[in-house]
């Protein structure tokens, strides 16, 4: 991508963070509408994909690769979510009086140009565009290679359904190779966040060759705490649910930490549910003393599994557990199972992740089981956004000044002062 | 500095994000206190500095290098506004029920370890300190080298009041040699935000050597544009104002763009008032053709001048005014000039900087004047803060959640459903 092309998007998006709430939404409605003609077509392209992918690819990504009725359905399901959603442009997120009719207004506004990098899911170009549709954003496209063709359909699908709204559709881009990839990373000047979403080595990769800023997460080493006060039964469910339910989920537990008082009790329980759903313990030992298990070698605990393996260790205290996750974990999500209040303040107030959790499952950690609507990605880092990261965490502010002369010689030298009244 | 030694300071953080605010106001009281019963000591070791800069830096440097009986009362003044400010950490921000008695809340909390890197002024120091107290931030502090001993007794001066308090000082920590700002850039595994102050290429030059996100502002060219409908005699105010009132600020004014229609009556009158301020103006070909100033060369409408300099050109409409700060300012703060509701509104919608103002000096971008309190800097990015830094721009969020055992299967198989209300 050169100069010129980037200068076209910016513009673009210029134009699009000053269009109204009705011309966002009918521009969704065009592409909930063309998504459905187009399906014939999208579908055909998608099975080219999935020829080509056959016998190289794993069952489980071509699973994701897959686009058919049911995931038509489920984007524009997720096309009506979203157009149901409030205007996130120009709310007003503080007013304030700095002297008598002279207003500081802090708004919402679009970030502007967003360098999207996604996996081989050809239904999150849908849900990346629905979203940068709605929140003012230009975004410039990279899918996973797999999905070259499906991507490319449902691209130019939502482009000519762009082209029929009073938007047009130059906020938008697709692009495919590294070289490209490469060229919009050297963009500081003109692109103003970069989500890249896949492997913790490509997000270093980005990290280390950008100076635009970067959202995104590296591991998602998760750990589920069993404090002495826990209700077993309900740790059990919960510790099941977190490892079992999607393995190869960023918020899938990796790590359980056990309080020694009752881990005589609890192991075999845990151990007796584990197996049942085929899941392999790396025990500590001390762990291998109560169940039967695998011995954990010494990168266990420092080990993002992504499959039906999990580590098991024993601890003494609240504070133990801990220290153990702010170390080894990856300030993702963690969780503590207790009846005790006083441990689960000191759980939510000492672990230094994005979301903490009392007594449900990791697994829930995600837009839209929040109720974000959907989202984009999940932050661990604590700049812009931490978590999970909805429509506000594509928005940025602008701060408006409105005078009648003002200057600050006067307030410099004490002829006026400042009396700063929140308005709001 | 090394892996224990952060370790050992985010570990104190850690602490420090569990305080009370009485504690932490507490602890500012403190360092108020013995900012006072330490100030010979501190004045004697500033006299050191001052006498090693004679002759070698410039006047204005050495103003902002001087730390006497003045500067010390406003840093104390200072502290007192920050202990009245409210408290910044464990805020809700958002409230909401996924299920019966399923209940996610966002919470402020700090950002966790900052790098602060700023220029050669001693009470930067004692505010950023105090910002970060109340905040319950650690911050590593690298002053300009210019101020070593006051910094040091500054440094050992408030970290002997931060031993008398309940947190002790385990969070604030000063570093000195370029090796040491090296070897934290490294640390983005225990480092959470850098704030760089200073030139643009040390900017760039941090930007370039850590994955830690940095905030921080590249250059500060701001543009005033004067509308065909603005009153002219408030035009000529707010123009010297926001060239001459300290024009080696970043929110000093570098160019000003006149509306053709206007500049026969307008251009003498910012003439007369400038040469009586001595600021060269910089003029394009037509408005040579109008007064008599320098010749504008092809760099200096891109030029951040910091010297009584101004770049002066005209536009034939508020679009083209637009056009040009977007593509030649650098995103800080703009200024319109008018009487028309309809030119400001474009103005406001359409100029892509942090802060937008109508009819008043671009020198009020500014976080004590906005009323932020204090400010730790200045961001042209669009992400996580922009425009001035307040308290607010050093804090992150956790997403907290509580539940009674609930498991996603349950949500994903459809015996239960989550009906997300909002309670806050």
């Amino acid at each position: 991508m050169d100069e010129k092309s980037i200068k076209i998007i910016r513009d673009a998006q210029l134009r699009l963070s000053a269009s109204g709430l009705d011309e966002r939404n009918n521009a969704l409605s065009l592409i909930y509408d063309e998504l459905e003609s187009a399906k014939d077509y999208i579908f055909s392209e998608n099975s080219k994909d999935l020829e080509e992918a056959e016998g190289i690819i794993s069952a489980s990504v071509i699973k994701r690769l897959k686009f058919d009725e049911a995931k038509l359905k489920s984007v524009r399901d997720g096309i009506q979510d979203i157009i149901r959603l409030p205007d996130p442009v120009g709310k007003t997120l503080e007013k304030r009086e700095l002297d008598k009719d002279f207003i500081l207004t802090r708004k919402s506004f679009p970030i502007g140009v967003i360098g999207m990098i996604f996996e081989a899911r050809p239904d999150a170009l849908v849900q990346i565009v629905s979203l940068a549709v709605k929140s003012g954003n230009a975004v410039i496209l990279k899918g996973g290679k797999e999905a070259k063709n499906s991507n490319r359909a449902l691209f130019s699908t939502i482009r000519k359904a762009l082209d029929k709204s009073d938007l047009g559709s130059g906020f938008i881009e697709l692009i495919e190779s590294h070289e490209d990839v490469a060229s919009i990373l050297r963009m500081d000047k003109y692109i103003d966040l970069i989500i890249p979403r896949g492997s913790n080595e490509f997000v270093r990769y980005v990290m280390d060759n950008t100076r635009i800023p970067v959202l995104g997460h590296a591991d998602g080493k998760c750990t589920v705490y069993v404090d002495e006060s826990a209700d077993l039964d309900l740790a059990v469910r919960v510790a099941v649910d977190s490892k079992v339910q999607y393995a190869a989920a960023c918020n899938a537990v990796e790590c359980i930490l056990v309080n020694r008082k009752i881990a005589g009790r609890f192991l075999p329980m845990l151990k007796s549910a584990f197996d049942e759903h085929g899941v392999t313990i790396h025990g500590s030992d001390e762990v291998l003393s109560i169940i039967a298990c695998k011995p954990a070698s010494s990168v266990d605990f420092d080990t993002e599994f992504l499959s039906l393996d999990c580590a098991v260790k024993l601890v003494g205290s609240t504070e133990e557990a801990i220290e153990h996750i702010n170390a080894h974990g990856s300030h993702h999500t963690d969780a503590i199972i207790t009846s005790s209040a006083a441990d689960k303040a000191l759980f939510f107030s000492l672990v230094d992740s994005a979301d903490v959790f009392a007594n449900c499952s990791t697994r829930f950690a995600d837009g839209f089981r929040f109720g974000l609507g959907a989202e984009v990605g999940i932050s661990t880092s604590k700049i812009h956004a931490r978590g999970p990261v909805g429509l506000s965490g594509l928005m940025s502010y602008k701060w408006l000044l409105e005078g009648n002369g003002e200057i600050v010689a006067d307030y410099a030298s004490g002829v006026r002062t400042f009396h700063h009244k929140d308005l709001q």
